[in-house]
Formats: structure tokens, sequence, C-alpha cells
């Protein structure tokens, strides 16, 4: 049995249609007015192809080959990278969700979301490459000057040339406060960097001839910490045509994602521009941050999809102790799991990406006030628990290949070790926890949170027991945030439980819709939903009421 | 911080002295009669030097070196492989557990627990070579005539030549009644062996003159299935000096534990000669299997001990937000459960190896039944468990260092491709899940069970939360084996969290023990076993109580 990805276009297709009701959501936003289900569908349909026709099979030789660093700072990325990049740009991908403005094609977020989860899941690796666009694109539209919009964006846009965000530094891992790279004004407005940057993902790399670098610095009157971070554009090529002063000093040995340069970078009085206003450029960054967690938590959801149908491919092929080992106790139990799981995750993610859409674009002010903050409450539970299960999922699915999951050339170890960066980059998952229990719920007192477990709940039906968990999750969440106002140290304790049993209860919401819309699925696709619901009720649910329970313990009081 | 390996031994001689007691036992067993404490902590003072100067450093260069096979078919092992393994049989370490009547020390295997447990958690690789010769020795003691056991048994004890045990086969992963390799009887009473095998760990190698393999094999009379399976010992050289037909086509790339040479071995009428009855070749084997699923549980608990040391001092030296990060709760929480969960686990895996040391040297044949019940009851608990947790454990630690964690140089991202294998051979942790579902509590009713649970619940003292679990625990058992004597599907459906709740009640045993003796530490270290204490029962119990609720709901009537 050989790895290989079937893109799950009819699952993408029912949540589209009759779990999400995009369309409707698409008529009341002028933006989307004349997107239609067929039109969508025949995206994705292009999109499936070149996933799996031109990037999974890159994959295994991404990994094997790694990227290649040559004594001049060059980098090399592997075989049959630079090509599958060109059809990219070719196929107009990089644009899908950009505005027509600037050259883009104006499709939803939603759509994007199911492009990046089909990239994802059949090469990791190459798609940190273009991964990276959309944040850039986001932070240069916002705040860049026009002049600087006018250079950069049509060619991000295109995808003509890549991006690269350049924030860590060797002492400052999640403390953003101790970043030191220096920024000089000149006399012609533009700024000079210095600085060491680490573990600047596509810092360098040979399928773009320019890279437009995205640099956290701080200005020589900055005041300390997180509040005089700068924000400034650095091209590797200048507008002169000119090579800029900034060096790739070494790529790294990683555990996955080999294929994607992972650069030391150094800033040697390189030329740049300030992006937005000084000393706010985390604010600019901040801007960009939802829909790239947002990105992050697709790369979980496409490693799990991935895992789960060549698992059970396999399982359905191999035989031991006179039957197929997908019919062994275990091994069924595990492929269910991994099945409902994926599924129900697709749901979220995709929620989260309507939000963003409709925050954006819907006619109406209050909904699009509404969305912007589900967008926000959604995003670190997306990020953290779709990446959690996006390394446990296929962690688990590899023993489906007993031994042979081991080995290499089966394909499932490496999406073990690919998997596993999710969780850490882009903001940890504990930072996540901690945004959640802070920012998106203690400092609204549970509003947002209980209007959407109330729209959610309202979904489902009466007596349906996976609309009683989601209703004694907002009840624990009341309880939660009584224990929680009192104590930030109890609310800390608590908060890696707290997003785990948010998440549960949201997937909940997420299986209950499926299994309500599970009639319009052909026969055998029904019967299938049915056993998955119940599949989620036995398995997840006792593991939701687990993290309810241990956040509140952790919560309450002495 | 480098990756360093500091043997726990306080800890070790805090199990074998207050918790365990072994001082006791050892003298009710004429053959440890004359062993005490002091003694055994010189054994584990020079293991710990061996492990962490010899070993710990041969590690990661291990891991990017791997295993070479030219084109004759010899493999090469990494750099200082071989001189270290000379140094370990020079050491007498491979003699260890091994009886003075062929030339072992004849200490306990309490003992060789915890050097094994060093051995694995400084280089898992390399552990693989020695850790089959126990499994070997006695196999061939008990089964072999006394003309291979003169021949072999000597060399095998000191260490001279290796081992190596030959089972799967392509077709045949955990179903060995698929088995095909050929045995011809020759007039001289030998055999003629042919076949092809995979996945055999050190089936070829550079660090001993000459390799035993034992080898499951089919008489021509043989019936089908398991029940026609034979055992043969197969050396690379033979008596006479000359080279057996015996060659390793290949060795697997695989996720981990790179240094050891997995092999795809081509037996072309090899030489060797039946260890035990014809067609009795599995049960030969299965007498070394409590023993050999011991030591992959060591494994497990080496990878926990060692990511846990070392994610403890990365913490407490790595500032960020104006603190240790140990100091953060998310890592803090992270940390103590690390501790705990390594900690108890070393608590059950000796608590396994003195039954297997009772079982076989107690002076009252009462207790050496027993303790043989209580051996196989808890082998595939600690097996399982201990290598779930060896996986798992490491896993979550890697996200202590950020970022750094997925970089090959901090040494974590290593121990978590390395653990992975040990969920998967010696027997899954499925099959294990079923093994003890099955043949060690159905099949007597619980009895041995139940034992074992009074035994430990009456070691804690009335009102101690963890006593209370352990006896919830127990009518948990007492209703799972209801519902599993009516329904066989049902009872394979609970096996998995079965075990989990079974390894959880256990652990809730052993840190209650830790706790109630923590008054004979330093003050220090007794305030910090309260604290551990506190941490498993928040984190720990309700996973415990969990198991059980899905063990118990699968195993119910629909």
């Amino acid at each position: 049995m050989s790895w290989t990805y079937e893109a799950p276009l009819d699952h993408m297709r029912f949540v589209l249609e009759h779990v999400l009701d995009a369309p409707t959501h698409w008529k009341a936003c002028a933006a989307f007015a004349d997107l239609d289900l067929d039109t969508a569908d025949a995206v994705l349909q292009e999109a499936a192809r070149f996933a799996s026709e031109v990037l999974q099979p890159l994959n295994a030789v991404g990994d094997v080959e790694g990227c290649v660093r040559d004594t001049e700072g060059r980098v090399r990325t592997p075989q049959g990278f630079p090509a599958a990049y060109q059809a990219f740009v070719a196929g107009g991908w990089p644009a899908l969700p950009c505005t027509p403005e600037w050259g883009g094609q104006g499709l939803p977020l939603l759509l994007d979301a199911a492009l990046r989860e089909m990239l994802d899941a059949c090469n990791h690796g190459w798609n940190m490459y273009p991964d990276l666009l959309h944040g850039a694109y986001e932070t240069i539209k916002a705040h860049a000057s026009e002049a600087l919009k006018a250079r950069y964006l049509p060619r991000i846009v295109s995808g003509e040339w890549l991006a690269a965000m350049a924030l860590t530094e060797p002492q400052a891992g999640s403390d953003l406060g101790l970043l030191r790279t220096r920024a000089e004004p000149q006399a012609d407005g533009s700024l000079r960097i210095s600085g060491n940057k680490i573990f600047i993902s596509g810092g360098e790399h040979d399928l773009t001839d320019n890279i437009v670098h995205l640099v956290l610095c701080r200005l020589p009157d900055a005041p300390a910490g997180t509040k005089g971070l700068s924000l400034a554009l650095v091209p590797k090529v200048l507008p002169d045509g000119s090579r800029n002063t900034l060096f790739c000093d070494g790529v790294e040995k990683k555990m996955g994602i080999k294929a994607s340069a992972t650069c030391a970078m150094r800033y040697e009085g390189a030329t740049g521009w300030l992006i937005g206003e000084p000393h706010r450029g985390l604010a600019a960054m901040f801007l960009m941050m939802n829909s790239a967690r947002l990105h992050v938590g697709l790369q979980g959801l496409g490693h799990q999809e991935m895992a789960a149908q060549n698992a059970r491919r396999y399982a359905a092929e191999r035989v031991q102790m006179g039957r197929a080992i997908a019919e062994h106790p275990a091994v069924r139990l595990l492929l269910d799991r991994l099945e409902v799981m994926a599924q129900s995750q697709r749901v979220l993610a995709y929620r989260a990406a309507l939000a963003l859409d409709l925050a954006e674009h819907h006619g109406d002010g209050a909904v699009r006030e509404r969305e912007k903050r589900f967008a926000a409450l959604l995003t670190p539970i997306v990020k953290a628990f779709c990446t959690h299960q996006g390394f446990h999922g296929p962690a688990a699915a590899l023993g489906v290949w007993g031994g042979y999951g081991y080995v290499h050339e089966y394909g499932i170890e490496q999406t073990v070790r690919d998997a596993r960066i999710a969780m850490i980059y882009e903001g940890t998952n504990e930072i996540q926890a901690i945004d959640l229990a802070q920012r998106k719920l203690l400092a609204d007192g549970g509003t947002t949170a209980f209007e959407l477990l109330d729209a959610l709940s309202a979904e489902l039906a009466s007596g349906d027991p996976l609309r009683d968990f989601v209703d004694a999750s907002r009840t624990h969440l009341r309880d939660w945030l009584e224990h929680a106002r009192q104590d930030s140290a109890r609310l800390l304790d608590s908060a890696d439980d707290l997003l785990h049993g948010m998440a549960h209860t949201l997937l909940a919401w997420a299986v209950g819709r499926m299994a309500s819309a599970a009639h319009r699925l052909p026969d055998a696709a029904a019967a299938r939903q049915r056993a998955l619901t119940g599949a989620f009720v036995r398995q997840a649910v006792p593991m939701g009421r687990l993290h309810w329970e241990r956040a509140l313990a952790a919560a309450a009081p002495a």
C-alpha cells in the first residue's frame, strides 16, 4: 500500500453545504454574492489535483533530501520544489483569497482554508513557503505606505516573490520583549537593519528571485519590551536590483519538515522600510495572527486526514489472524476516532475561516462585529487543538502499520515528525491556552463564548447527548469564570484543560450538526456517519468531561 | 544546556529500600541471601557510570550515522559502538542476572532492571544489541540440548557472542501462524533452514564475531498455524569456523533507533539445531516473554526519565517573560507530571522484576506460585503502559524547549523518535491489552488481580485518596469481569481502556507508597515528593477514572 492522498472533497462539500450553509452566508456578502457551490467545488477539485498530483509525490523526497546551504549562504530546496512552486503560481493559487484590487481572486478564506488543508496534507514542508505569503500580504496591505504597497503587493499576491517573517532571536523565543535587532533611520527615509534572527522559515531558498522579509526590530529611541518593537520590510533584492545585506548563516537540522529551510539570518546593515507606526510593530503583526494561526491549525487537520485515510486503506488490505486488521477491535476503534476527529475539526476550522470572511464582508455591521469576536475566540482553540491532534492522531495511526509504520518508506512516520512543530510555532499551544483563558474568555466575562455556545446548542435537537454535553459545558464555563476571576494563578493552572474542554465542546456541536445533516447523504455514507457519531460519544465526550473536570478543579479555590 | 544523564540513583535506592523492601525479599531467597543494599548500590553506581560516560556520548552520533550495510552484506555500526560493547563485556554486565553455573553473577533481575533502565535512557539504539542476550540465554538454558548449552551458553553469558531473535516475516507481523521459513532435518541431526525474515534487530553487525540466531521455522511434517512452529539455533559462524549461509539483505531506514541494525535476513539452507520439542517453538519462546517484555517496558521508563530530567534542567535555566520557564504554570505542571510518572513507573516495573526473582528463587513455594502469577499479570501492563508513556512523555517534554526541541542537537527529538518503536515490538500494545484482558484477568476470573489489588490497598493508609482510587478500581474490575464474561467482542472493545485503568490503579499504589515512605527522605526531597503526590492526584487519577469509565461502558451490554 503506497502513501497516497484522496482529497476529502465529498466531506468538504458536505460541510460547506449542509453543516455551515456557506452559500447563504456568501449571499449576505457583496464580495461573494456571485459565488455558488458549483464554482467552489470546481476550485477545490483543481486544488485537490494540484495537491495530490504535484505536491504529494514530492513529500518523501523532500524529507530525504532536505535543504542544502552552500558555502556562500545559498539554499537549495529539494528536487522538484521550485518547479512545483512555479506551477502553483501559474495556477493562480497564491492570489485565491486576496482582494482583486491587488490582483487577487477575491474568494473567501473558507475556500482558502480547504486549499491549505490539502496542501498541508500532501506536503507540509513545501507548503511552508507559500503559507507565509498571506500574512505578509495582510500586514503590508493594512499598514505599509502606498509606495511600498504598490511595489510589493502585486508580486506577493501573484506569488512571484515569497515572504519571510523574522521574529525570533536566540535569547527570545516566546518572549518577544527581549528582541534586540536594531533599525537605524537613514536620511532617505529608509532603515538600516542589523541583528540576528533564528528559526526563520523560508528566510532563504531558490523558489523565487526575491524574498520579502518582515523583520521585528527596534528604533534607536524605542522603549524596552514589546512596546518598543517596530516592523520593517527588508527585501533580499533591492528595487535597484542589487543584493541586500541579509545572509543565511545556517539551516537547522530538524525532526521534520526538513524540506522547509529554517534559517539563521544575519541582517548586516540591510536596507528596509518601516511598516506602520514606529514602536507599533507588534500590533501590525497581530493583525495577521488570526489567519496565520488558523493556517497552522489547518496543518494539523491536514496531517490527521492524511493519517486517517492512509491507515484506513492499509487496514482494509492487511490481513492478520484471518481477517483484515480494520476489523480488529483496537484498529477499528482507532480508525473511527481518527476519522471523526478529522471531520469535526474540519467543521471547526472552516467555521473559524467563515467567521473571518463574515467579519470582513458581511453586509450587516452587527454580524461583522459578532463574527470578529467569534473568530478571535475560535482562533486559539483551532490552532492548539488541531495541532495537538495533528501530532497525536498520526502518532497513534502509525501503530496500524505495526513495524512497517516505523520504517520511512511507508510515509506515516514522516507525518508524525512533520506534525510536531505545529504545536510550537506561531505561538506555542500553551500560549494559545493562556490567550483563550485571559483574553478571549475572562476579558469579556464570557459574553462571546456564551453567545457562541447558545447559538451552537440551538442548532442541535433537544435530547441529543451531544447537545447535553454542550449545555453542560456552558455551566462548566460559567463556574470556571467564577473561579478564574478570583485568582489569576489558578487561571493559568487550568488553562490547558480549559482549552481542551472548550475544543471538545465545539467538536460535539460539529459532530451533532453532521449527524443531523446526514440524511442528505447516500445511505452507506449516512450509516457511516452514524457509526462515527457513536464513536465520538463513547470515546471523545468522556475525554471532554475529564478536561472540564480538571480545569474546574485547578481553578477552584483551595 | 547539553543533553546529559544523571542516573536517578537516589530514587532507585529509595524504591529498593523503602518502597519495595528488597533486602527483606532477598533474605528469603537462598540465591540472594548474601546481597545487601550497599552491594546493590555499588553495582548501580558502576552501571550509572558506564551508561552516562560511555553510552550517552554515543547516542546522538549513533542517530546521525546509523548502520551501514556494504555490498557484501556486512553491517557497520556507528563509530564507537564496538568499543563500547567491548567495555560492556569487560565490565561483566551481560552476565549480571545469569546463573553462576554458566558464568553469570547471579544477581537479581531487579538490579538488572535498574541497569537496563540506565542503558536505555542513555542509548536505546546501542542497547538493542545486548538487550536480546537475556532472552536467548533463558531460551537456550531451558530448552536446548546439553551439547548446545555447553557450546553456546558460556559465550552468550559472557557477551562474547550476541544473539538475534528471528520471528517476523513479511506476510506475518503479529500473526506468527503465517510464518513459512522451512527447516529440513539432516542425517547428522542438524537442520537446514531456508526462508526470509524481516525486522531482525541485530541480525548482522560488527560488535561480535559470531551472532546466534534463534529462528522460528517449520519442520516438513508441521501442522499449519502457530502449533507447527519450531525453534532453531542458527549461528552466523559454525563450530568448525566456517561462515553459515545466512545473509543480511538490507537494513531498514527507520524513524528512530537508527543505530540498531534492523535487518532483512535470508537463511539459505543455513545449518541449525532444534531447540526444544518439534512444533513447540512458540512455547519455548514464550518462556522468555515476561522478561523480554519487561525489558521493553524499561526502555519506555528510561526515555521518560531522560526526558524529564533534561526538561527540568533546561526549564530551570531558560528565562522567558522575566522568570525561569520552570515557574510558568504549564511547564511546571508538565515537569511534575513527567517526574511522578517516571517515578511511579519505576516502582511498577521494578515490582514486576522483583516478582520474576521471587517466582524463581523464593524459599516458600506458595510465594513462588503467587509471584509467578503476579509477574504474568504485571508484564503486559508494564510493557504497554511504560512504552505508551515512554513516547508520550518525551513528546510532551519536547515542548519545554520550544523551537529548540524540534532541532536535532538538543536531543529530545531523538528520544521521541527512538521511543515510538517500543509501543510496537515484542507484541504491540494492543496485543498486550488483549493478553491482559483475556489471559490475565478473565482466565482466572480476576483471582490474581484481586489478590494483588487487596495486597496493594492494604499497604496504603485508610482515608488516602489514592487508596480510595485503588479500592474503587477493584469494584470497577469486578464489574468489568461481569460484563466481559458475557461477550468477548465487547471485551476486546474495552481492552485498551482496561489496561490503562489498571495501570493508573497500580501507579496510584506506587505514588501512595512513595508518599508514605517520604518521611525517610531529607526535608527538601520529602516536600518535593508531596508536591508530586498532589500532581498525580490532580492530573493522573481523573485520567485513570476516565479509562475505567470507558472500559466499563465499552464492555457493558448494549
